[in-house]
């Protein structure tokens, strides 16, 4: 059994219980973050942190995110996952527990805080070089998707449509725009451009995302962060998705139809290589 | 202590807890409906029931509802509410515990069910006619409003607005159109046409707006379902909010402007006795 942190205990999981009156059981009023770990050195964790705070903001939260780094670090040994490759912690802040009513709680209220860690198996780098497919799905997420919330149901109704349709991942698309996948972003690659949706209320702001054009400027690609129809994505020689734990997962079809040579292509194979140079860098530094 | 529902059983609110894996907790990834009773019957339960099952089907949520209808009536027994004037049932239904994952669990749990019940305060007629104030605030809602589901953080965010401006309830504009309010519906009185919005993926097809509608049309007025521009709706001679627990709520000014001549509209008090009249039948049907 995994121990998770709950509101200033480590407990195991079975007994990590929340009230009925929790905001975030009620309402989906509250942020999350979901942290890589290299080797049980956080990646990244100051960016993530920034991320939260502004997201706490946002929803008039007030909570001091500084002891959290340590109880990640804390959760990552409890659960034997310093040695592991790659590993994460999970962080849920909410407004707290309150009788159900729309507005903020009249008397201010103790945020609830709850944190998991486990280990993410990477797939092999044969299934890697074989590529992943996605589907395309209307987006009728709400317009703050820069923040991070428990809003996620039209996420999860995504992530579901290539279950259906037999594929791996999504492509959000809206007015005619690809914007991004369920719980990555979109990536395309044209020529020696690399091209994702730009910073907005459409999507979210990433670390994964700043990573990785950090690394493609570092490797000499032209970056473009502009809106993309979907017509010119398909266009695209190379598609990629990106996440935390997402890292670099090429895209080889979208709804059936190949992208560029229907391979995975050579500069999604120089990012996902600088990238995991980048966490092995992260994974020594400890 | 009032006694909730929770899974099968009858207990006490301070005893009832759900796993931090429950995907309403986890991904907002449930509905909700709170029906009203009129001295301890039910009103319009079988339209409540429609909508739960049309947004159960939505989410692709499979749950048997009729069993539903007898754990209200034992709730507002249980909780001494079967002589209230006006009482009301939550009931929320999420996807269940899982392991962290978007898609659907892979293998299927059962939903969790949560309900509780408690009485409603219904303002003095005095409080009712001196009217309501609104503010508009922008409506970044996702686009299936039409589900009554706990995707509930704008709607937190906007309830919010008029506590810290001094008003009471919200009209959200969207593409420059009056759409609902935070918890309710918005109705304007042009003559003796009544304005609503139409049904759409925009707004939620509510119970409380269809027996309107009915009682409007039962009165002899005009009703229009259309979009309305917020210019247009400053020009109505009355506003009015409705819910299941705003009933007939009139709303006299928006934005600190006046609607009509600021005081509380013949029309809307029509319908609000209409509306009395209709409970009060209810009431007494049991």
């Amino acid at each position: 059994m995994s121990t998770v942190y709950l509101n200033g205990e480590f407990i195991p999981k079975d007994q990590a219980f929340i009230s009925v009156d929790d905001r975030g059981f009620l309402f989906g009023d509250g942020i999350y973050e979901v942290t890589a770990a290299y080797k049980g050195q956080l990646y990244h964790w100051d960016r993530h942190l920034a991320r939260a705070s502004r997201g706490l903001k946002a929803l008039r939260i007030e909570f001091d995110l500084s002891p959290l780094e340590e109880i990640h670090n804390q959760l990552l040994e409890k659960n034997d996952l310093l040695e592991a490759p790659v590993s994460y912690v999970y962080l849920q802040i909410t407004r707290g527990v309150a009788k159900r009513t729309h507005k903020f709680p009249p008397n201010p209220v103790e945020p609830t805080v709850y944190m998991f860690a486990g280990e993410y198996q990477r797939p092999s780098r044969e299934r890697w070089e074989e590529g992943y497919t996605s589907v395309t799905v209307h987006d009728v997420r709400w317009l703050r998707r820069d923040l991070k919330t428990i809003q996620l149901l039209p996420n999860v109704l995504g992530a579901q449509a290539p279950v259906d349709q037999g594929a791996d991942e999504i492509v959000f698309v809206q007015d005619g725009m690809a914007i991004e996948g369920s719980h990555n972003y979109l990536f395309m690659v044209f020529g020696d451009v690399i091209v994702t949706h730009p910073l907005s209320n459409q999507i979210l702001g990433g670390i994964t995302r700043s990573v990785l054009l950090e690394l493609a400027a570092d490797l000499g690609y032209q970056v473009q962060e502009r809106c993309v129809p979907l017509e010119e994505m398909f266009t695209a020689d190379e598609i990629f998705h990106s996440g935390t734990l997402s890292e670099v997962k090429p895209c080889i079809a979208v709804d059936g139809k190949p992208i560029g040579n229907g391979k995975v292509g050579p500069v999604t194979r120089a990012l996902f290589d600088a990238f995991l140079a980048d966490t092995e860098r992260a994974g020594r530094s400890g």
